[in-house]
């Protein structure tokens, strides 16, 4: 679809409104020892490397600033498009660049777009670029050099919520009534549950919620169970956690913003609800909180880990009991 | 940010071009029972409601043609452009419109804009509109009416990633070298790894990676931990999934375009590799393996759902064993 520019005859000033500045470098692995862990910005050591070159054409000696750029490790180009430019000129540079960078080999072209330059988006898909993604403040296009099929890494799928399984002493469990959504009206008490903020710990979260909806204080203990769906919002899927917290307060100061009720509420009227046990779903999610409380019942607890190469922290959930067991039983290489 | 558009003077004739057609609705609860699952494009038969109407204004007797667009739950709007329009023509019907959604107490405004109309994401954004999120072929803008905060759900955040511990009865691990990304060159064996695509269950998209890197079919039989980690990709965040399978086939196929060599690996010898033990992740996998060899361990298998409200397939994963042997046991309301 891009349009070549194998002969480039385009004549620019060195004006500085052509030098697109880039500070980021992509790492753009398809395969890792994590399956998708690695893809990230950061400056690389190894292969960033600003480009900003005066191109010679075999016609006349005429200077050509291409777009500044980054490469990474796995033949891609990124540009962070940041100052405002006239489309022409841009795509012009655009062109030039891409042809610069097929004879380098290159592989992915990405364009950052800030929403201010909302006017350069169309002249970038007329290039024959895609949508990749877009977040408030930016939209990310990609295009594909090769003649092969492009190996692009694919856009987040997932959102991630938690529900909170807190139970206290007496065994009573936490219980709301929401003010919107499918419940609204209903009289179903359900566990607090929210959606994990980007960038937060699942394990975060889950006690960041039950604070902000009921007030209460507590900690995570484990991941009782998960559940991924698909085509919930936007044709993106999701992974909802089953977490259970213990409490560390229990004076609850409901938020009225979504919440219509809260309170403590034993563990058999909450589980004997007509709508709990007709839903196979929330029936499976309350039998096993009530086999958790029968100490039958070990879940994924959360221990703090950094990963292997950009030492970020982070958390691994597994079966802890079950682990230090067999650690201890000395029944191991 | 949005310039109001109080007294609509503008007169269009009902051409066919501005029946921007609208075809689906949007719910959008802040919280659900799982806390972020509900959301979903479909015909809701309880709240759509097409609008397509002639606005007659204070002045004369004018009319003026809306954009259509659909009602939620949420009290949100959603527009679903699919035909071209002219650029003024569309922004004249945008501010009317939202003129119109205000009067109505509307909340949310959704444009979906596919990527052939481009042009119009640059005067959707001079109205005050943000980018949401973006797939290859379209760009969803919002715009939030009220004087209020926000509370339009978020973008997805994470990917999905899978890593596949397949053992035969020789307790032997298949293994692969890769050919591009961190580990390329180094020598390291590691687990088949790869990302779900969108929307694709945990234990399919392990079972298919297996087979497209080394031609192994498998079945899967349980997650035995998974870690969470941020700011890998694009500020994404990802979910990785150790996963056990068992092999079906034993006659390693390698893939050749990513893999660079595969085999079945003495699990002794794949554990004993200087990078698994300096890794605290890899070693903590690596351990979980030999616990799991053992019949320590017991991960979260899945088992088919439904969700409550939509009836939509789905995995729940959990300890099924320890589950099971509590049901068994009796030992429980």
């Amino acid at each position: 679809m891009l349009r070549y520019f194998s002969r480039t005859l385009v004549i620019f000033s060195k004006t500085r409104y052509l030098c697109v500045s880039a500070n980021q470098s992509l790492s753009l692995p398809r395969k890792t020892p994590f399956g998708c862990l690695s893809f990230r910005f950061g400056v690389s050591k190894a292969s960033s490397q600003s480009i900003m070159e005066n191109v010679v054409t075999e016609h006349r000696e005429q200077e050509l600033l291409l777009l500044s750029a980054s490469y990474d490790d796995f033949e891609g180009v990124i540009v962070n498009m940041k100052d405002a430019m006239d489309p022409a000129v841009f795509v012009a540079s655009l062109r030039a660049s891409i042809s610069h960078w097929r004879q380098q080999g290159k592989n992915g072209v990405w364009i950052k777009l800030p929403i201010e330059l909302a006017n350069l988006v169309e002249v970038v898909v007329k290039e024959g670029f895609w949508y990749h993604h877009a977040e408030p403040k930016y939209i990310m296009l990609v295009y594909w050099i090769p003649e092969t099929a492009n190996s692009l890494p694919v856009n987040a799928t997932h959102r991630v919520g938690i529900g909170a399984f807190v139970m206290n002493d007496k065994k009573e469990v936490l219980v709301v009534q929401e003010k919107s959504g499918k419940f609204r009206g209903t009289g179903v008490w359900k566990f607090p549950t929210g959606v994990v903020d980007e960038g937060e710990d699942i394990c975060k979260g889950a006690v960041r919620e039950v604070k902000e909806e009921t007030g209460i204080d507590a900690e995570f203990v484990e991941v009782l169970a998960f559940r991924q769906s698909h085509k919930s919002f936007f044709e993106k899927s999701d992974l909802f956690f089953l977490c259970m917290l213990r409490p560390l307060s229990f004076e609850i100061q409901k938020q009225d913003l979504e919440i219509e009720a809260a309170q403590w509420m034993p563990i058999e009227e909450y589980a004997a609800q007509p709508f709990v046990q007709r839903h196979e779903l929330f029936k499976y999610f309350s039998d096993i909180c009530l086999a958790k409380i029968d100490g039958a019942y070990a879940g994924f607890a959360p221990i703090s880990t950094t990963t292997s190469f950009s030492a970020k922290p982070g958390y691994m959930y597994f079966n802890t009991r079950d682990f230090n067991h067999h650690q201890k039983s000395g029944n191991h290489p």
